[in-house]
Parts: C-alpha cells; sequence; structure tokens
C-alpha cells in the first residue's frame, strides 16, 4: 500500500494494521518515506488515535529497530524507572541509590538535558571522571557488583524511535497518549529491566493534562509491559514546579547528597520515597507498607548514601572534586506576600541563560552555574528577602531582571496542591 | 509564534488568526516553513476543520501571492466555470462555445492532464498550430473579438497555492472542505472574472463523497465569490462514470464537434447544456428556464459549433489537421448481461498506458490514441459484441488484457443513478 494511501486511511479513521505500520515506519527509519509524509501520518494519528493492537505494533516495530538489551547474565532482579522529567528533577540518583541498597539491581539508561530541562547524565559528569560511556560488559559486571549503575542512553536501543521523536518534537506531534506511550515502552523493554515503575505527571506544564489521560497512559503502558513479560507499576503525580531546592548540575548533585544524609524534607524527598517504594514493593514483590519501611531504613541507616558513593567511585567519578561557582548573587523580593507559585519553566531558562544547559545538542555546559531556591511554596515573603541564589559563570554579569515576577503571591493561605497521588 | 505552536493550536481545535495564518503559508511559500511542517499542519487542518474566516484568510494569502488579471478592459460580462475534472470530461470546451455564442465573455485558464484524468489543454493542442499560451493582451484582445479564449493556467496566478497542493497530493491532506474551496476560489478570483459557475462533483470517485458535504462547500465557494464582488452559483453532480462516448485527446475534440453539431445525445450532452444554462443565466441575469432554451436555440442553430471553429482558428489551430489512429482494435465482450456499471479510473489508466496521458510533468503525449466506447451504462450486451474501440499508438501492440472486467453486469435491470441534481 503506498504511504499515502496508509495516510488516508488513518485520516478516516480505520485502524492500521502491523504490515502497514511496518510500510510506513520501518520505510521512514530506512530513508524511503519523507519527513513531510511521516509528520502527516504522525498528526493523524494524535487527531483519530490508535487501537491498542495498533500501539503494540508501533512499540514492537519501534523496539525491533534496535537491540534490546541482555541482562540474563545480572544476578537478582533488575528494576528500572522512567519519569518524564522536569526543571531540577534528580529523583533518579536519589531512589537508584536507595533501591540498589536494598538489594535489588537498577540499570539505568539516562538521557541529556534539552531545552529548558535538565538530563541525569548531565548532573552525573559535573563530577571529575565520572564515566557515563561503560561497555556492556561493565555495565552488566558493575550490576553485579554495586547493584546500580547509570550510563548514558546508547543510540542502539530503538532508534527508530528516536527518528520519530525528533520529528514529533518540531512537528507539534507530541501530545497523544499512543505515541507518548510506545516511545517511552518501546526504549524500556529495549533496556532489559523485567519490573519498571513509570512516574507519570500530570499539570498545565505536563505533557498530561488531566488525571483521566494519565490513568488512560498507564493502563496502555502496563498492557505493553505485560505483552513483553515485563511487570510495570506507575505512579501519577503533579508536576509543576521545581523539584527541590536546586537548580544546575553540581548544585543538584550536592542536593543529592544532603537528601541521602536526610537533611531535607519536601516535596522532592516525599516523590523519591515513594517511586522508591514502588520499585521496591515490585522488586521484592513486598507490600507498599513494608516496602516504604525499608525505603525509610535504607536512609536513615546512610546505606543509600553509601550506595550513592559506590557508584560514583565504580564509574570513575572523583566526588572530592565537585565545584560550584563562587561567584553568586541574591536576589531580594521587591514584593512581599504568600508564595502560591512558582513558574518552573522560567526557573529553567534562566538557568540555561546562566550557562547550565544546552540550547542544541552541540553546547557546551558549565557545571559549576546554577540556581538555589531559598522560598518555596508556602513561604511567606517580605520585601529584601533573598528569594533565590544564582551561581554565575567567573566572568558573567550579575543579572538585572526582577526574578520576583517567577513567583505567584497572594494575602492570603491558599497553597498549590502538591500532595502525591497513586494509582493502583 | 513559532510554527510549531501554530500546529500545536490548530490540532487543539483553535481558530488561527490571519497573522499567524501568514505565518505559516507566506512562511512556507518563502521557503522558510519546512514541508513536514506544512504538511503535519494541513493534516490538523483536516481533521480539525477552518470556520469561515480562516477559510477566507487563508484564500485571500494564496490570492495575494501572485497576481489577479485584469479584466477590465473586456467589453461584456465575463463568466468563468470549474469543473472538479474527470476520465473523458470536455464540458468546458462545449460550454465555453455555447455560452460565448450567446454574447457572454469566456475567459478560461485551463490546466494539462496529470494521472488518470485528461487536461482541457492536452485536448486543444491536439489540433495543430492551436497556442495556448497567448500574451494577456492577445488573451484580452480574443476576448473582445471572439468571446472565448483558452489558454494554459500561467505559474503568476496563486503560485501559494500551487505549491500547497502539491504538497496535499502526496501527504492525505486533499479531502478537507476549506483545503479544497480555498484553493479553487483562489484560483478563480485571480482569474479576473466577475462571475462564476462552478460544477461540483459527488461520489464514491470524486473528493467529496456525500451531498451534504457538497452543498456546505456550496455554500463556502458562495461566501468567498461574494467577499471577493463575484458571483458564484454552483451545481452539484454525480459523476463516477466516464463522461461521454470518447477518451484520448483528438477523439475527444472530434466528440465536442459532435456534440455541437448535435449528433449526440447522452449524460455528458445533459449536463454540459446544465452548465452552460447556469453560465447563461448568471451572466445575462435572466431565468434559467430562458437561459436553457438560449442554450438549445446556440446549439441547434450552429451557433455554439460555429463559435467552437472561430476560436480555434483565433488561436492559430488547423482543424483540418486532427488526426486519430489509424491502429484500431476492437474489444469483444466475454460476458453477457445488462451494463450497471464502468470502472472510470480503469479506462482513464487504459488511455495512460495507450500513451495518451502523462504519469510525470515531463512524459509526451501522443494526441491520436484513446478509446471510444461502444456500450454504455443501460446497454445489453451479448458474449462478442464490440464493447469498445482502441486507437493504438503505430508500433504498439494489441492489448491482451479481457477489459470486460471494466464493466458490471447483471441480470435485471437496475441501472447506476446518473441524473443531475440542482442546488439553488
Amino acid at each position: 500500500m503506498a504511504m499515502v494511501d496508509i495516510i488516508n486511511k488513518k485520516r478516516l479513521g480505520k485502524v492500521l494494521s502491523k504490515e502497514e505500520l511496518k510500510e510506513a515506519f520501518v520505510g521512514y527509519f530506512q530513508g524511503e518515506i519523507p519527513d513531510y509524509q511521516m509528520s502527516s501520518l504522525l498528526m493523524a494519528i494524535c487527531l483519530r488515535g490508535m487501537t491498542d493492537q495498533e500501539t503494540l505494533d508501533l512499540t514492537d516495530i519501534f523496539i525491533q529497530s534496535g537491540e534490546i538489551l541482555d541482562l540474563s547474565m545480572v544476578n537478582g532482579v533488575t528494576v528500572d524507572k522512567h519519569s518524564t522529567g522536569g526543571v531540577g528533577d534528580k529523583t533518579t540518583l536519589i531512589v537508584a541509590s536507595i533501591v540498589a541498597s536494598l538489594g535489588l539491581k537498577v540499570p539505568k539508561m539516562s538521557g541529556r538535558g534539552l531545552g529548558h530541562t535538565g538530563g541525569t547524565i548531565d548532573k552525573l559528569e559535573s563530577i571529575p571522571g565520572f564515566r557515563v560511556d561503560l561497555t556492556q560488559e561493565e555495565f552488566i559486571q558493575q550490576l553485579n557488583t554495586v547493584g546500580v549503575a547509570i550510563i548514558s542512553q546508547t543510540a542502539h536501543l530503538a532508534p527508530l524511535d528516536k527518528k520519530v521523536y525528533a520529528l514529533r518534537d518540531v512537528t507539534g506531534t507530541v501530545e497523544s497518549i499512543p505515541l507518548i506511550a510506545s516511545s517511552i515502552m518501546s526504549k524500556k523493554i529495549a533496556s532489559g529491566a523485567s519490573k519498571i515503575v513509570l512516574d507519570i505527571k500530570v499539570g498545565k506544564g505536563a505533557l498530561l493534562k488531566t488525571q483521566e489521560e494519565a490513568l488512560e497512559i498507564s493502563r496502555l503502558m502496563k498492557k505493553i509491559g505485560h505483552y513483553y513479560q515485563r511487570e510495570v507499576d506507575t505512579m501519577i503525580t503533579y508536576m509543576d514546579i521545581p523539584l527541590g531546592t536546586s537548580i544546575g548540575n553540581a548544585l543538584e548533585i550536592l542536593e543529592v547528597m544532603r537528601i541521602l544524609s536526610n537533611e531535607e524534607n519536601n516535596y522532592l524527598v516525599a516523590l523519591s520515597k515513594a517511586l522508591a517504594a514502588k520499585m521496591v514493593q515490585l522488586g521484592l514483590n513486598i507490600s507498599i507498607h513494608d516496602a516504604s519501611l525499608r525505603v525509610e531504613e535504607s536512609l536513615k541507616s546512610g546505606r543509600a548514601y553509601d550506595k550513592f558513593m559506590e557508584m560514583i567511585k565504580a564509574q570513575g567519578g572523583d566526588i572530592s572534586g565537585l565545584r560550584v561557582s563562587s561567584r553568586t548573587q541574591d536576589i531580594l523580593s521587591t514584593k512581599s506576600g504568600h508564595v502560591v507559585d512558582m513558574d518552573a519553566y522560567r526557573f529553567g531558562k534562566l538557568s540555561l541563560d546562566l550557562g547550565g544547559g544546552r540550547r542544541t545538542k552541540e553546547d557546551h555546559i558549565d557545571p559549576k552555574v546554577g540556581i538555589v531556591l531559598k522560598k518555596k511554596i508556602g513561604d511567606d515573603v517580605q520585601v529584601g528577602d533573598v528569594l533565590c541564589t544564582l551561581y554565575l559563570q567567573d566572568d558573567a554579569p550579575f543579572i538585572q531582571e526582577d526574578l520576583t515576577s517567577y513567583y505567584t503571591f497572594t494575602e492570603n493561605q491558599e497553597t498549590k496542591n502538591t500532595d502525591l497521588e497513586e494509582v493502583v
């Protein structure tokens, strides 16, 4: 069937067979189908949807376009996690350390940041010597010895998904539940872990806007996992504020160390504990109550902190060499009131402007820069209070902009809902 | 606004401002927006629709991308027509001759055929010497002296529509009422006639499948015409069979001559008379009854025939040089029964195979080849009857395929509905 007929079929709301999906997507992978036909098909899929079978078929086509990591040589139960990410999101580093300290194996492939969100790999690279490019043998060996290894996503896993995602990003075809599900799940299945916990973020700044959409993608991703004999559990969380108090690569590593040392207690800590508990519940096949107790114990005893340090050392990192900038600037509030909201997107952009992120794949990152938030949602602020501290590049001018506008204040005590919501 | 935001806005079903439409479409025209973003936007438009205001705005953007033909130097009322075309469609040649013979001015720009449908310009070029590339001055002068001139569509009118249409053709984004309306109307407005009759074809082989869609596009095209102070009338016609008895360029010119000589009486003749009457009604501002009488009178008196000959001579054509192939092949039926349907698409393809059409814009056409249908819908056929006669190229082998399969037979007397339906 010609590509234009496949596009027309989906435009009319009909179901595509696996053969038709292959003709379109494998043809695109091989360069036979041009971008302009694929983007038109993707938009038709966004607006007409896909059946579960079509989504399963597309996921399989993505997976088959590359390698599937063989983790059979890993001794123990492998548990992976995925978050849709966000500004200041360092949950991966926290939960991987906790879960690995409890005897489970955490084989984690992470990405680099692009745009206003940071990437786990960039954060780890702020530690001098840290290697994110272990060979497959080194990866498996470290899982057997340390229990956790975090490496950069290879181009060999679901490469077609990567090509399709790059096109979706520039053609307004990102927001489709079947496309999001097949994209995430193809990478997770190819990454080889037998159990997977997915953190599904909902909110006006997230891909999914409503609880209903989150429940639908949760159902779909569990179904895909089941098809490949992987146990999948999901957690739906609200996400519209910067996670934790630090934004910037070295600053976030320091924050992870503080959290693993039980020196922080905020939404990020609660979220990390909840995610870790889900992974432990799934991995050890115990109740969520027991899993939560073990997570608390791991943190309290310092075993999670030790595991984090063990991983850094195993991957060649020298934590004593971690540096943040000494050129800092306190930002004072020009308003007073009760903080009810913070603009995560603008904070992410600011971090980018300071040199902490990349606008294109080729940009160089300065790991020493960033932002430490001093006031958070729920706090009362007076004019002249320090809202946040900026860590600037050595030769950078001070920021003249009034950052007070990044915060929303009210007189009364309403605060934004940041409760965790769980889906069974 | 970035193109991806414009696409997302339409994907979410929101209304685009004229500024946003300009950013997208003018940007595309100027090569700043790539094909893959435009095709994604076009698919979103197909599935989310456009308001009347958006359609008016897009039509205006198409028109402003090129010249608007100035016909103010033409003495008299200018009336144009448009048909969506089809296999064997020679209505333009018939109705233009009739209408011009009744004192109206018919400034007609026509296209070449591509794929399985023929083009009016190709048909005229089968007449030795016929010039389809008159200058603007020659075009206007011939309208003043002869009353009708048929020339090849210039690249100067609505060139952006041409670029967008080429993309729609290969991205499954043809079937959208607002896009079809803005495409047709931008060319018609730019062509300059003050009154326009549109032949809207409905049927399983046509772009529009239902009467409701046809009524909707009729309403929309009238509204666009009104905005530009053009009087627009429409006729909705059923179209799924080859029009008339001949397919092939020189053969169709001969058929037009027979029709203008009152030697034929079939669906094509009825359709042509109805279209001509609409144009006369609109152009002379008289009742459809009176207009029909004048059309009959023009044909009966031979004035329409004379006008056709006058136009050919004025454009340099020598009708005595018209030739059809002398290498013919009668196709005999291998079945018997009552003809209830004929496959217009396959007949069009066959004509292409014989050398009468082009697969790509560069293909050379042989004007002498084609098909003359001997049996039509409603006829009874016995095994061995001649179904059609093929006119082959001098050195071409005879066709071995059993063409009986192009016809559908039944025992009973049900015939396909070929009635004209009119919309007031």
